[in-house]
């Protein structure tokens, strides 16, 4: 039996999309066992509605599912996490990552804002032995649709080498399970594919990496190359990756509104566009958009942990169930512990 | 007379372009005097075969201009600079910045490699009192054709927050004497708006562009923004602003690439699209393309020194020598000493 700690009332869509995410999991998979945190009235209700013409999925789910009630939860946008931590602990995010922390739930899933859970697993959950920072990993897709690992995603502005050689080795081992990678290859994110190209950190960490045995490091990815590079995982620190997504996200919201422009410019053009081209463009528009697939990794916690898209429907969520069963399943954290190098603080 | 070393040899279409844009000048300036640096011969041929219709041209320039002959020039992607500048400081690039340390001239223009050029320069000219690093400072054109010059977009990859500083107050002067701006708008670039957003670098700069009062700072600029911010310069770090460039890059050929696939995808859809949408795609594909105008300047130095684009045209030559004359005619220099601040080594 597989117990997760899922936060109900995390993401954009809470409780809805996040309770039926959870129920096509239950029906799936009778190995899964769920603890839900948050409003009990309201997820009743939707569980009751999401059953009413199917009284099979009610059976198959009603023994598999603790409700544990709460009132509180974490709007998006919040800030002074610290402080809400310090004061208030029946959040319905905190009460998950509790639950995981005293081992009542062997994971956590959240769709719930990402610095808050980011700093309620560092606080509540703690880090793997030897590790000092936690990364996010999201999966995204190439443009040939192959899955790539990005991190760290988050917020660690200013790391060390030897976290980021961590970090990969922890995504690698997240690559083998999840995307049933056999070797995949490691890439660091900089400015030009030489060695001594980048920052000291750049430098430091092409050292780090290419000793380091158990990673395939094959070297420098510049980011012009993203969509199509050949890594399965692109490493670099919270603060470039961040500029990076940013600045596609700017290029091409930029370069779609020109082209909608030129293209619709007047009646004539503008019919002949949707007959012949829009369907096609709003394809590659979507495709180049890059989001993130299923649910983001938070790597170097003690515990499995989930971060599914504020914006998750319920099948996003669902994968995001299935992601953290999976690395439970397959012993991810006892894999992960024999490779760590140590770090210096 | 304003007296400008020029480097002959250096850029993809040298010396050709470059005595285009040395006559150019000439004719237009009668206050200039030019030494070039590079093959006499070559030199003295392309003069000839460009004045020779027009006999006016060559009576303007020919007092004007001193040849300084030397066989030896730096090649496109050269390495080991080091090593060069001490085994042969007879290229014609090392020559032209010599001139000005000897004050034999008042400054210098380069189209020769971006590296060579920062570190020679560092080497030969020396940075202003107070100053320890030298930026490269390129002007671009905004969406709406304003321009703005970004900073450092050269090989700093390590930069404290005092360099910055004093960077953005030589680029403030940069962009009142050659844009004609009185209060140059300043901005960080930044992964987030607030001022607590970024790494510690960000941080601490944010904290010292504030309290500056020679610069009018206006806050973080994210990289979605960068194509019509409200800022005349925008701040960051060499790593970080390559990391922007290259995305763009990236994203701007992947787009308009699946863009062309879609609207070329049949004969049919071919010559429509040519008959009403190329003619615009081209041009906005060039303008958003984004690419420097006239001369990078070398900020932090004790002479002017302009770094024009390796692929320049003679007419992008010409400005580069404009962008030149008006900074040493301004007292660019002198200007700059009073506003630095004390830097950190």
């Amino acid at each position: 039996m597989i117990k997760l700690a899922i936060d109900a009332m995390g993401g954009d869509f809470a409780p809805y999309i996040v309770i039926e995410g959870v129920i096509k999991a239950l029906t799936e998979d009778s190995s899964l066992y769920i603890y839900l945190y948050g409003d009990k009235y309201l997820i009743e209700e939707i569980i009751q509605k999401k059953t009413k013409i199917n009284n099979k999925i009610l059976k198959k789910i009603q023994n598999k599912i603790t409700i544990v009630h709460t009132p509180f939860f974490l709007e998006a946008g919040i800030k002074h996490i610290r402080e809400e931590l310090r004061d208030n602990q029946q959040h319905s995010m905190f009460l998950a990552l509790r639950a995981a922390q005293i081992e009542e739930a062997d994971g956590v899933v959240s769709a719930g804002p990402t610095q808050a859970l980011i700093l309620a697993s560092f606080l509540i959950i703690k880090t793997l032995k030897g590790i000092s920072r936690i990364a996010l990993a999201p999966i995204f897709s190439n443009l040939d649709n192959k899955q790539k690992i990005l991190l760290d995603a988050g917020g660690n502005t200013d790391l060390k080498p030897e976290h980021l050689v961590n970090f990969a080795i922890c995504a690698s081992i997240m690559a083998q399970e999840l995307l049933k990678i056999k070797k995949p290859i490691v890439k660091l994110l900089n400015i030009g594919s030489e060695k001594t190209k980048g920052r000291t950190f750049e430098k430091n960490a092409f050292h780090l990496l290419e000793k380091n045995n158990f990673i395939l490091f094959k070297g420098n990815e510049e980011p012009q190359n993203i969509l199509n590079t050949e890594a399965d995982i692109l490493l670099s620190d919270g603060f470039t990756s961040n500029i990076v997504l940013k600045s596609y996200e700017g290029a091409l919201t930029i370069t779609f509104q020109a082209i909608k422009k030129i293209l619709t410019k007047n009646y004539l053009k503008k019919i002949i566009s949707k007959i012949l081209f829009s369907k096609e463009l709003q394809k590659i528009k979507k495709k180049l958009d890059n989001k993130e697939i299923g649910g983001a990794m938070l790597l170097g916690l003690n515990k499995i942990v989930i971060k599914a898209h504020g914006n998750s429907n319920s099948y996003a969520f669902y994968n995001a169930i299935k992601q953290a069963k999976i690395l439970i399943q397959q012993n991810f954290l006892k894999k992960i512990e024999k490779h760590l190098i140590t770090e210096n603080k």
